[in-house]
C-alpha cells in the first residue's frame, strides 16, 4: 500500500517541475522502480531530473540492464561520477553484467582507490564472501582511546556502509577485535579500545560461500560481519541487507529446483526463451528416464489387456506415491537449506519418516482397497487388494528415497536440490509399476485369480 | 565449521570448572544449542553454571519447550528474573507456548512496566506487527539538541534492542521524525533534532501482517522499523533479526505447501504424528479427487483393453504434464511470495508462460511421437501421434492452470499456496486422460484406425 501510493503519486504528476520535486523527495528505491517501469526512451529524461546525491542513490537500485542503458545515454563525465560513488560491492555486480569493453573504459576513469577496490572484489569467485563484501568499513588501531576512536569515526567520510561496528586491527592489519558503536558511546572517552573491544570476533574468509555467511550472520544476529584473507587480515565487511538478498535467492533456488526448474534466474517475468532453457531439460530428462522404465513395463501389456482396471488404478497409485516422496524430499531439502539438519541426522530423520510413513502407508493402503470396491467388479476386487498392498509399500519406498537421496548428495558435498521432485516421482513410478504389475501378473498366471 | 568447533569444544570438556568457564565465554546461541542437545536431566545443571548475564542471553535462544522445562526446574525467584529481563517480543513468544496457569503466575510477578509491555503485545493477533514488535526503543522529543539527544541515549539503559535509529515524537507521542545514530554523531551538538531528523518516516501499523513488514524493511534496507497505532502514536519497533526469521518462515511455508505439506511446523525433525497430520490430508484429498476422475475414466476400460499400449504411455504423459504445471505454479507462487509480481501482472505472466509453453509443447509433443515409434508396433503408431498432440495441448493447459490458479487466489486475497503441486498434478491428469482417451476412443470407433 505504502509502495503503491508512492508510485502512483509519481505517475500522476503532470508538471515537470513538480515531477522533479517529487523524484528528489521520494525514497531512492521507489524512484528506481518508477524509472524502470517507464518506456525506454523516457528513462534517461527522468533520471536527469535527479539531483546529484539522489541520482547516485537511485542508480544503485536500478536493475543492471537499466543501468547499462543509462550508461549508454548519459555523458561520460556523469557516468564516471555515478560509478565512482557506487559502493564497491554494487559496482562489482554491475561490472559483471556490462560488456568487457565498457568495464575496461570505466575502470580506467575511476580513482585509483575505487579501481583497486573493484578489481579486488572482481578477483574473487562468484558466490563467495570476497565477491559480495564491501571494502568500505570502519577500522581502528588497538592503541586508540574511545574518544580518539569516536573522533576518527566522525572524520571518516559518510560513505561507510555501516558504522555500527568498528573493527580493530593490529600493526599487520590482522583483525583482532570488534567493538560496537553502542559500546563506544556507553564508555568514558579516555578508556582504551582494547579494554572494551571483544576478542571473540565472528568472521568469515574471503572464500566462504555466501550461503554460509548468511547462515552465520542469522545465527549470531549480526548486522555486519568482517571478511578476512588467508593471513587473517581484514579485507572487507558484509552487511545485513546483502544477507537478506542471499537468503531469499537461496530459498528461491531451492523452491525452483524442487519443481524441476534449474538455476535461479527464472523469475515470473523472465523472457520465454530463458524459461524454456531452465525447464525443458528436466522435462526431457523425465521422458528419457521413462524410456528405461517403459521397456520394463511394456512386456506387461498383455496383463493390462486382460485387467484394464489397472489403467484406471495406476495413475492414482503413481500420483499418491509421487506426492509422498516429494513431501519427504521437500521437508528434507528445506531442513538442509536452513541448517536445521545435517547429513549426520540422516538416521534420525529416516526413523521419523518411516514411523510417520508407516501410519500413512496403512491409511493409504486401506483407502485404496476401499476405493477399489467402488471401481472394481466383484471378480476384480483382488486387484484392489494387491493395489492397496503395493501402495503401502510404495509409501515406505517414497519416504526412504525422499530422505536418503538429498542427504546422500549433501554428504557427497553436492547440492541436495539436484534431486528434483519430478525425478523422485519418476523413480517412484517406475519402482511402483514394476512391483505392481509383477504381482498382478503372478496372481494371474500362477494363482489363476482371474477366471 | 565455526559452529561445529564451538559445540565440540564444549562437549569435550570433562572438568566442571572448565565447562563453566567455557559456557560463560561462548556465544549465547552456541550455549543454547549445547544445552538443548543435552539429555533432559542435565539441562538445568548446565544452565545453572551460567553467570547471570549469560543466563539471560542464553535463555532467549532456547526453544520454548526447553524454556518451559527450565521454568519448572529452577527456583521461582530465578525464573522471574530471567523472564523479567527477556525482551518483550521474546517473552510474548514464550508466553504463547506456556500453559495459561504458568503465564498468569509469571505475569503477576513481573514488574509493572514489563507486565504492561507483555500484555500489550499479547493483545495483538498472531502474525501482525504488533505481536512481533518490541517495546524497547529509543525515542526523543522534537525540541532537543543533538547533544541532549546523545546524552539521553547514553542515559537510557543498554537494553534497547537497537539504538541505531532514534524516533522523534511530538507532545502527543505521535511519531513525526526519525534520525539515525550516524546522523547524530556526524552533526554538531548544538543543532536541534528537528533540523536534521527526516520527516519521511517509513513505518507500519500494529495490524500490518508480518510478511508485509518484512517486505518493506527489505525494500528500504532498514535495520529497524517503527510501529504505530491507529492514532499514529509510536508503540514499538521491529528489528532486522526478526525480519530475517519471518522471511525464512514464509519461504519454508511456501516450499512445503507447494509439495502438499500444510502449515509451517513440519520441520525435518518434527514428531511423526505431526508429520502425518500435516501431510495425510493432502494425500487423501488427492485420492478423493481421483474418485471423481476415475468415474470418468472407468468407462474407457474397453478402449484400454484393446490398446494396452495406453497403459504404458499414460504415466509418462501424466508425469510430464504434471511437471510442466508444477514448474509454472512454483515460479508464480514464489514470484508472488517475494513481491516480484502482483495479480495485476496476470496477463503479462500468462502471455510469457504461453509463449514459453508453446516452445515446450512442440518439443515434448515431437519427442512423444518419436518415443512411441520405439514402443509401439507399426499398427499402433497412430496412438503415438495422438499422444503427442494431447501432450502438447496438455502442456498449454498446464502452464495456464499453473499461472491462473495462484493468481486468482491472490486476487481473492487468499493464500496462493493453497494450490499445491499435487492438486495441480491431479487436475492435469484428469483433464489429460479424458482428452486422450476420448480421442483414442474416437479414433478406434469412428475412424476404425485399429485393424
Amino acid at each position: 500500500m505504502l509502495l503503491e501510493d508512492a508510485r502512483n503519486s509519481v505517475v500522476d504528476v503532470a508538471d515537470l517541475n513538480q515531477l522533479k520535486h517529487e523524484l528528489n523527495r521520494l525514497q531512492p528505491v521507489d524512484v528506481g522502480d518508477y524509472i524502470t517501469q517507464l518506456p525506454e526512451k523516457q528513462r534517461a529524461i527522468a533520471f536527469r531530473l535527479l539531483n546529484k546525491s539522489q541520482a547516485i542513490d537511485v542508480f544503485e537500485y536500478l536493475p543492471p540492464e537499466v543501468q547499462e542503458e543509462l550508461i549508454d545515454s548519459l555523458h561520460d563525465a556523469q557516468v564516471v561520477q555515478l560509478v565512482e560513488e557506487m559502493s564497491p560491492d554494487d559496482r562489482a555486480e554491475l561490472f559483471d553484467e556490462l560488456p568487457a569493453k565498457v568495464v575496461k573504459r570505466l575502470l580506467q576513469q575511476l580513482s585509483t582507490e575505487q579501481r583497486q577496490a573493484t578489481a579486488t572484489l572482481l578477483g574473487y569467485p562468484e558466490g563467495t564472501a570476497g565477491r559480495v563484501m564491501t571494502t568500505e568499513y570502519v577500522w581502528l588501531r588497538e592503541g586508540l582511546t574511545i574518544g580518539e576512536a569516536l573522533s576518527k569515526i566522525r572524520r571518516q567520510d559518510e560513505d561507510k556502509e555501516t558504522i555500527y561496528y568498528a573493527y580493530v586491527t593490529d600493526d599487520n592489519r590482522k583483525l583482532v577485535r570488534v567493538v560496537s558503536l553502542r559500546q563506544l558511546l556507553f564508555t568514558f572517552p579516555d578508556v582504551l579500545i582494547r579494554e572494551i573491544a571483544s576478542d571473540r570476533v565472528i568472521k568469515v574468509q574471503t572464500e566462504t560461500p555466501q550461503e554460509e555467511v548468511a547462515r552465520i550472520m542469522k545465527r549470531y544476529d549480526l548486522i555486519a560481519i568482517p571478511v578476512v584473507d588467508r593471513e587473517e587480515r581484514l579485507v572487507g565487511i558484509i552487511t545485513i541487507d546483502d544477507v537478506i538478498d542471499i537468503l531469499e535467492e537461496e530459498a528461491t533456488e531451492d523452491i525452483q529446483k524442487l519443481a524441476g526448474v534449474s538455476g535461479g534466474d527464472d523469475g515470473a517475468l523472465a523472457p520465454p526463451l530463458m524459461t524454456i532453457r531452465k525447464r525443458l531439460p528436466w522435462l526431457l530428462a523425465i521422458m528419457a528416464l521413462y524410456i528405461g522404465a517403459s521397456s520394463a513395463i511394456a512386456p506387461f501389456q498383455p496383463v493390462i489387456a486382460s485387467v484394464p482396471l489397472l489403467a484406471v488404478i495406476m495413475p492414482l497409485f503413481s500420483n499418491t506415491g509421487g506426492t509422498v516422496g516429494v513431501q519427504a524430499l521437500t521437508v528434507t531439502i528445506r531442513g538442509l537449506g536452513i541448517g536445521e539438519v545435517t547429513p549426520k541426522d540422516t538416521l534420525k530423520i529416516l526413523k521419523k519418516e518411516l514411523t510417520a510413513g508407516l501410519g500413512t502407508a496403512l491409511a493409504l493402503g486401506t483407502t485404496m482397497v476401499l476405493l477399489s470396491m467402488i471401481w472394481a467388479s466383484p471378480s476384480e476386487r483382488w486387484v484392489g487388494v494387491i493395489a492397496g498392498m503395493v501402495m503401502a509399500t510404495n509409501t515406505l519406498v517414497a519416504v526412504t528415497l525422499g530422505t536418503f537421496l538429498p542427504m546422500g548428495l549433501k554428504r557427497l558435498k553436492l547440492d541436495p536440490a539436484l534431486i528434483s521432485g519430478p525425478l523422485v516421482t519418476t523413480m517412484l513410478d517406475a519402482i511402483g509399476f514394476m512391483i505392481f504389475l509383477s504381482l498382478i501378473s503372478f496372481a494371474l498366471n500362477v494363482l489363476h485369480l482371474q477366471h
